[in-house]
């Protein structure tokens, strides 16, 4: 991970101590920032050093003390006092509109004209969290996928009347912390990335419904196929790649006529009782046996390491390690 | 890779030099394999000695002497000649239903009985497959992904008529090869990893249509979210994380009843010439001046470090490297 100068001289406030607010005060204090954690729990800073202890074996940048993180951390449980100094507001309350409205409103008429105010919110949009606010344009939504501090996107979706320099500035702020901005172009519900997991997802029940597949056998199938696929290129360079030297106009020539009507073939399963408790009894019978905290640290060894090794093999040639060259295991 | 003494002492023939057949023919030989390569080209050895090149780069065993692969292998433009000291018949033909079923019907005739017979088919059913032979007790689906060399899944489909002792053969000489063998529960059109792909692409292609992210910008929002999470954990385990200590059934609980509507939502993009082309534009846009060899090296570069990053990770602790206990980069 790099961070850059600018981003550790900068000051944050955390709203929210949820997975997600956790996992931004812990990957901005570990970029050196001063974090102004806001939550109303008395024992807030307890609750944040136990959570530090599981978040600071994780850091994309390496494991690190988390007493340091928490000396970096200052408590607040007043919304106005923590982001007075604020250059960043990252919001990570619930997904009430109400509540993110009137937050926001209150955020905004205590922060300093520089901050940017960000809300990490998977399904509201920029227009609505800043309709109480008398000034939106440095709002927008900067939506990251748990866990927050090792998953490299952040999707940004502006508003109609977010600045388009409060923008630029987001993205230079994440890409200064090692994260990935993607600003989207429009505001759509779900954005594009749940969008899509979604549409996996879909097809992933009906598998399991129909009896093709176990859940255990569907998760295998996923990381050993498209699953480390696309950690390494996105579904239309994968496509292209798959249309032989012809590429992407190939393969639409070849599939394209066949693809409305695989499309037609997938499944559309109902969320009913049924459904979900064999689902349930199938994931219990995969993965019930072991602990969160046991199967997410193992996701997190497993996800930091892909992240690494598709940073070293981005690397000009010259500074990658011989491994990484020669793909030995 | 593990590969075993068993898998190495056998002979495969392999039917159709495709991408596909010439990635399992630069595997099997790699596993010290005996490969007969049946096709009809008059320059197939030649085709060959040119494609090992580039695969044998990419193995991922590490990169080996094109000409050693070579050197383990035999041309034999006859399919009955070809099949006939086979332990394992891998067909790769073109995806043509009677051209298919005429050839199993010779390959029946020639093949020892104790040679396994494997289809690579993506979109044709076993049974169908077998129509004309007398005996398709030893055939199956065993279908690779592309690059079949590089990714771990092969999805079996066995039909009504295949023998259960001829499956479980099947698993231990792809898992001897270091494959992710899974077998399927039921034969339906397009199995399992290409219906969820089939998913993907489709809202992949209404968000582009849409106007919310570019090709470009969908597949960086793919690499560097849901592909290096699926790379480490399938979809129903990432979900049971996503739903914290309460996992999946507060995941069901929380978000259940949103998740028929959130699939009412996502797109059903028609497959018509403005779409196509708007894709391609943006393709073109974004690869389009690199080379399939270019693209295709990166791409395999990148899906064997994260392949290899994921073994790793996955031994036991003690046998790991410091680097990826430590998750630097």
């Amino acid at each position: 991970m790099t961070v850059s100068e600018t981003t550790a001289a900068r000051t944050a406030a955390v709203i929210g101590m949820g997975t997600i607010g956790l996992g931004w005060a812990a990957l901005f204090a570990s970029a050196g920032m001063r974090v102004c954690v806001n939550s109303r729990r008395p024992d807030a800073e307890q609750q944040v050093r136990a959570a530090m202890k599981l978040y600071a074996a994780s850091l994309p940048s390496g494991p690190t003390d988390p007493d340091e993180l928490v000396s970096r951390m200052e408590f607040e449980p007043d919304v106005a006092r923590a982001v007075e100094g604020a250059d960043i507001v990252q919001e990570n309350a619930p997904e009430d509109l109400a509540l993110k409205q009137d937050l926001f409103a209150r955020i905004g008429a205590a922060a300093p004209d520089r901050a940017l105010l960000l809300s990490s919110t998977s399904t509201l949009l920029p227009d609505d969290l800043g309709a109480a606010m008398d000034d939106p344009s440095r709002l927008l939504v900067a939506h990251p996928f748990n866990p927050a501090h090792i998953v490299p996107l952040v999707e940004l979706v502006a508003g109609s009347r977010t600045n388009r320099g409060a923008v630029d500035e987001a993205v230079a702020f994440y890409r200064g912390l090692g994260k990935t901005p993607v600003v989207l172009r429009r505001a759509l519900p779900g954005f594009a990335a749940n969008r899509l997991q979604s549409a996996l997802l879909r097809e992933s029940i009906h598998l399991v419904r129909e009896g093709v597949v176990s859940v255990a056998e569907l998760d295998e199938i996923v990381t050993s196929s498209i699953g480390s696929r696309w950690a390494a290129v996105g579904p239309f360079r994968a496509f292209h790649l798959g249309g032989g030297p012809g590429g992407l106009r190939h393969w639409f020539e070849h599939l394209g006529a066949g693809l409305e009507r695989s499309w037609a073939g997938l499944g559309d399963p109902p969320v009913d009782e049924a459904t979900v408790s064999a689902v349930l009894a199938q994931a219990e019978e995969a993965f019930g046996s072991r602990s969160y905290e046991d199967l997410a640290a193992e996701r997190d060894l497993a996800q930091n390491a892909v992240i690494a090794a598709l940073a070293q093999v981005r690397r000009p040639p010259e500074t990658q390690s011989r491994a990484a060259r020669s793909n030995s295991t």
